[in-house]
């Protein structure tokens, strides 16, 4: 038996926010101080670090879980399947659904609940839950699929990533431009088929890392204290990412028996673009391997940091041949990777 | 193999909220409407319904995830483990850590994390992630560490369930009288000792059900709109426990292989003693079999409904023999069920 992804689907909200969107914004720096260049500067060089030149904001209308919902039901058409016959749905995200205006996190009934009852399916036996592990959360959850087919609990599993992190960033924070919203599902199976998960990995680093993204107050003082933003430290994060994903995915791939010549693609947490590239080369380096051109696929440019949603869509992209010179083939071998608040990172080496 | 529970911990705040304590709110209808009758009759019939007659309220600089840190330190002693083993931390809770008075969920990091920082565990490997599955979530991450134990990804886990509900109730809402904060921890892990996990059953109803608990405005429409609040539909949750609460029970009972007869102890959550003891009613009734005197120990007098908390903390009371006239021994078949938001219902048979 193995396990396989046997569909994908995204949701891509249409609202576009653009760099030049954020020129009127007042950005401060942490202390509450005002940053000594335009915001054009800042915004130059923003964009030069994570890439990002736009992203996406979803309609005020939908909640995170309508977006999974949207993903979801894509996935379910893809993979050609009954819904009635899915035995799990786990959804991952770290805001729940926010409504737009509103600084409220609902997880009443969990995210997952939500979403099968959009799908109105019926059948009890499909367990709904969702998992809260920062954005490598749609990886975790198909390794936690992964454990219940395995396990024998299950045979066919959605797995969802959805996120609205324009509802919960702060406007005078410069970070806030790194956030995006969107959703990405999948549909994970037990198969006869050759191929599918042939390795995984998962590590918390939470002894001096826990804190490192955080829920916190406005750069703005003269905002009401209780109301939080995400917040992190960059450099920080920059440097144990950079210390620590490369190791974790050659573990990964070294526990898979696979050659590093014969990985095709290797998609990554759509973070930042400067750590990403700085990721791959590190652990190209540490395989003694040239980097292949084109290996790390990118959709952080127009789409931004959308947290759990990023590797299923890009995944869904690459599939539907929607990204520009990126495809995948029968037999490729792709390596799943994340990092992110918890500080959590994982990886799943893949054949497709 | 066997996997079974190896030391349990809880944590019951020591603030006490007496019934009396409610005597000077303004209750409301859910309408706005003033409820015609004095406070002490209102409570003497809630009293009456839920047998709640006190319960615990967390300390104003304790969080939820403060509570599970201090139950799963005394889970891991009662084990005699070295906290550096633990595999996976599953923190079951529905809100998040919400500071006292502020109306914010944070769940960045996710509260596994938290706790797994606070026991200065270091090993990487132990995975700290949270589920969020209603009332249902321990005893589910009871059946999802089993699930990583069967599959090879795990040997030993810490399952919590934590929650502060009372930071999030509606102070005009009677409802208000049945929430109490509280956190339970368990290990559980592989054995070569009889006995353990025999059968589980989980169940997810969200097609018609899963808005039976939601988060809501408050009672009181002169407050906020936009502040939402714990709220839900008593009697539909009451019926919809009773036709399906029972059958789960009946179909993870009969899955296990165990006789009715050798059923020793029914551990419930604990959400309304009227409810639970007609569940329990109907559940031998299905059997034609005389329910036992003393079969399900209650905790719900003098704690309250705790949500997740409520299972495993009743269950770390009775082998400590905290609780009157209760008491497990060797050999014993126990039922864990639980039933909540989503609408989740799940049930585990487990020889002590």
């Amino acid at each position: 038996m193995n396990i396989k992804i046997t569909g994908t689907g995204s949701y891509i909200p249409k609202g576009i926010e653009k760099n030049e969107d954020f020129y009127s914004h007042e950005f401060l720096n942490a202390d509450g101080s005002t940053i000594n260049h335009p915001n054009e500067v800042i915004v130059e060089k923003f964009k030069a670090i994570t890439g990002i030149s736009e992203r996406r904001y979803a309609d005020k209308q939908l909640t995170s879980s309508d977006l999974g919902f949207l993903a979801a039901q894509k996935a379910i058409e893809d993979a050609k399947i009954d819904p009635e016959t899915i035995d799990y749905i786990i959804c991952a995200h770290n805001f729940g659904d926010v409504k737009s205006d509103t600084i409220q996190t609902d997880v009443l009934p969990c995210l997952a609940s939500r979403v099968k009852h959009s799908l109105r399916i019926k059948n009890p036996k499909c367990v709904a839950y969702d998992i809260l592990f920062g954005c490598p959360g749609w990886v975790e959850g198909v390794i936690q699929a992964q454990a219940f087919i395995k396990a024998g609990m299950a045979k066919r599993c959605l797995v969802i990533g959805s996120e609205t992190l324009s509802r919960v960033v702060d406007k005078h924070d410069r970070d806030s431009m790194i956030y995006s919203d969107g959703a990405g599902a999948t549909i994970v199976e037990a198969t006869d088929e050759e191929g599918g998960i042939l390795a995984h990995n998962t590590a918390s680093f939470t002894f001096d890392e826990a804190y490192y993204l955080f829920f916190g107050k406005s750069n703005n003082q003269d905002l009401e204290k209780d109301t939080r933003y995400i917040k992190m430290h960059g450099r920080k994060i920059y440097e144990f990412a950079l210390n620590n994903v490369p190791l974790a995915m050659k573990e990964c791939l070294d526990s898979s028996g696979v050659d590093i010549k014969d990985v095709k693609k290797i998609l990554i947490h759509q973070a930042n673009e400067k750590m990403d590239e700085a990721i791959i080369k590190r652990f190209y380096r540490l395989y003694k391997t040239p980097e292949p051109e084109g290996v790390m696929p990118m959709s952080i440019h127009k789409l931004g940091n959308s947290s759990v949603a990023t590797v299923p869509t890009l995944f869904d992209l690459i599939r539907n041949n929607k990204l520009e010179n990126q495809h995948i083939e029968k037999g490729d071998v792709i390596i799943f990777a994340s990092v992110g608040g918890g500080m959590h990172i994982n990886a799943i080496v893949y054949k497709y």
